[in-house]
């Protein structure tokens, strides 16, 4: 048998073990509030198959043919309008269409990270951008976070210990993992620290447009005076993940990179997913589905605070989410969460372990739930079973 | 203005040269062989039509949801069946399903380049490769071909020259740009040599499927003996580029860690697509179609090697492929082949000037043609047209 010789990035990558995880709680016998899923069953399907059989009756070979790395003009258009109303005035010209908004965190590593690179991200942060990151080996400096986002003070610190870092990731709304959000006046701090510094901001938001409590807060990137906020989000938590699109938005001088990066990396987004999904929102209301979402999801998340409450030691620190898809728990050190977490598998309920959230070593002993992919009765059942199971624990500690 | 601080890669990266002569060439009043795209007249679009409401009929949720990186396993299945009657008896789990197989380029690049490390591959070759691979700044050895393909002298000078080269890349049939076709011997000696040298082989074949002339070779990984050859391959010139569907064929130690790549650069590909192309081939013959691309591609280049005799001077070598998409055309030295691509375009006729498809300096100065793209009518008109530029041209020489 052959010896191979991969890359020092490669030699490094192993099965992750969330990975593994997410495969065991895919058995349809468990309430699973493990995954990040939409709720499939509010997929526009029927929607979508009128604007398919629009776009091959109207344009077949040219949805079907190879087309422009920088993605289909009249999906760009649709989606600068979208921005306007979000408070980030843009053009098409400063839009490139990904294959998911995770590709834009595969493009960000390479397009400014080389090995021992610094990072800094929020602790915790989205465990897939840090599997996006480490394919470049970068060197990541987290930044405590409390209920109102990042924390602007130990930002600073981290700015001035690591002046060559090359960039601050940020998912402020309603964030993955915790759900919080990072308050209005911390914004405009995030963006007058980064000019200050000179580095370039990556903000996330693939959750921004699915708040159900308070008021919309601008982007950070509507702050932004030197284009040096990169903004990044996807149509899979408002329409359809499975079509693989996402979007980022910044200056010139940075698409210009990532349109020569994301050709090199897979030429161009799929054309038919692109258009099908211009001639829906062409077709039908987008907003009017994303209300219809947000009224799902609302209802979900009051469903399992209100489960926390009942069934949930009293004594757990939880976030309190405005919109998204997540809530953060946080349990007394005693509490080892890998155990938890198998006692919960066995009562055929599931959730991520805390620690895969942090790229170096976990520092808060937690556990992420979602809860727009199960049904309220789902929610009642699970968090009951999750309940037992921690209060039984805390009894044995 | 922000100073902007890239990776090391990314600073070399500039809009390539090609990149802008390709949008030079999409204007409508150019006869265009410059491009490398299918013929979009022939594309299923009533079928795949059919398929897209099969599906979402069937399965619109799951269609539309997240997928497993992976991909759809009956589109694998559909995969493993074909690639056995190839010469390549494998099973789903030796298979992913890639964004194209232009991701399989880059996710190789990635497994296995780390900067300065050396890639062999054929000279000239794949220009989208040789940007693919760049990203990880690897040195480039170029081994000669002849028309049987790479030659295998000049292989095993290049791999005692450069013991620790990371892998050879070569599109064995119907290369891009020669056209040439790898023989059969050289496909045997190839594997020799990898074993002997322990490297692993990328075989890209995105052509292999469409030959015209002569009888199917077995593919490189047919000859595979220690699980060292890396197969990729595409839908995209047998059914449509647009869905960006490619796959990648390897032993499970190197498949496990394309797919932990994979997740971490676009999570999966678009499950709808997988889904279409999957029922596509369930309601469908596409054996049948790929008969009716060949009967097309065939009589085009048949019409273009005519023109050759007819129009261009006797004395330029050009090779004759047995199948896929390209003529390469060899010029005297003393011809500007960057002049007689502004003359050709003067003349609104286009190709892609040879210097391209080196990673290094050009070696051999000559001219990319293609023939599936455009009609016979347009083919005459547009080889007369560069017949005369040439005629004119060498008469000045």
């Amino acid at each position: 048998m052959m010896k191979l010789n991969f890359s020092e990035c490669a030699r490094s990558v192993s099965n992750s073990a969330t990975r593994e995880i997410l495969k065991v709680t895919e058995q349809p016998e468990i309430i699973s509030f493990a995954g990040g899923l939409p709720a499939p069953e509010l997929f526009p399907v029927a929607g979508i198959k009128a604007a398919c059989e629009a776009v091959l009756d109207e344009a077949g070979e040219q949805a079907l043919q190879y087309s422009t790395t920088e993605g289909y003009l009249p999906l760009r258009e649709a989606i600068a309008e979208r921005m306007r109303t979000l408070g980030i005035v843009t053009t098409p010209e400063h839009l490139l269409v990904l294959t998911g908004s995770q590709q834009g965190l595969d493009l960000t590593g390479k397009l400014f990270l080389d090995k021992g690179d610094v990072v800094i991200c929020e602790s915790p942060t989205y465990l897939a951008a840090i599997n996006a990151f480490k394919a470049y080996s970068p060197r990541f400096v987290e930044v405590p976070m409390d209920d109102g986002g990042m924390r602007m003070d130990e930002l600073e610190l981290a700015l001035q210990a690591n002046p060559n870092a090359k960039f601050i990731y940020t998912i402020p709304d309603f964030q993955n993992p915790t759900g919080r959000t990072m308050k209005l006046e911390r914004r405009k701090k995030l963006v007058e620290l980064a000019n200050q510094y000179n580095i370039v901001i990556l903000e996330d938001n693939p959750y921004g447009a699915i708040r159900f409590v308070g008021k919309d807060l601008p982007p950070v990137k509507h702050f932004d005076t030197e284009g040096r906020v990169i903004y990044l989000s996807t149509f899979s938590k408002i329409f359809a993940p499975g079509l693989r699109l996402g979007w980022i938005c910044a200056d010139e001088s940075i698409l210009n990179k990532y349109v020569a990066f994301k050709q090199a990396t897979d030429l161009h987004t799929d054309s038919f997913a692109q258009r099908v999904t211009a001639k829906y929102m062409e077709l039908f209301d987008l907003e009017e589905h994303i209300q219809k979402i947000k009224g799902v999801y609302r209802a979900r998340r009051e469903k399992m605070m209100e489960c926390i409450d009942a069934f949930f030691p009293k004594q757990l620190k939880h976030s309190a989410p405005e919109g998204g898809l997540f809530i953060w728990v946080e349990l007394p050190e005693e509490i080892n969460v890998q155990n938890l977490f198998k006692k919960c598998l066995d009562n055929k309920v599931a959730f991520v372990p805390g620690d895969s959230f942090f790229p170096n070593d976990a520092k808060i002993n937690a556990f992420r739930l979602n809860y727009s992919n199960m049904s309220e009765e789902k929610i009642v059942e699970g968090m009951k079973r999750i309940g037992n199971v921690l209060n039984e624990t805390l009894m044995l500690v």
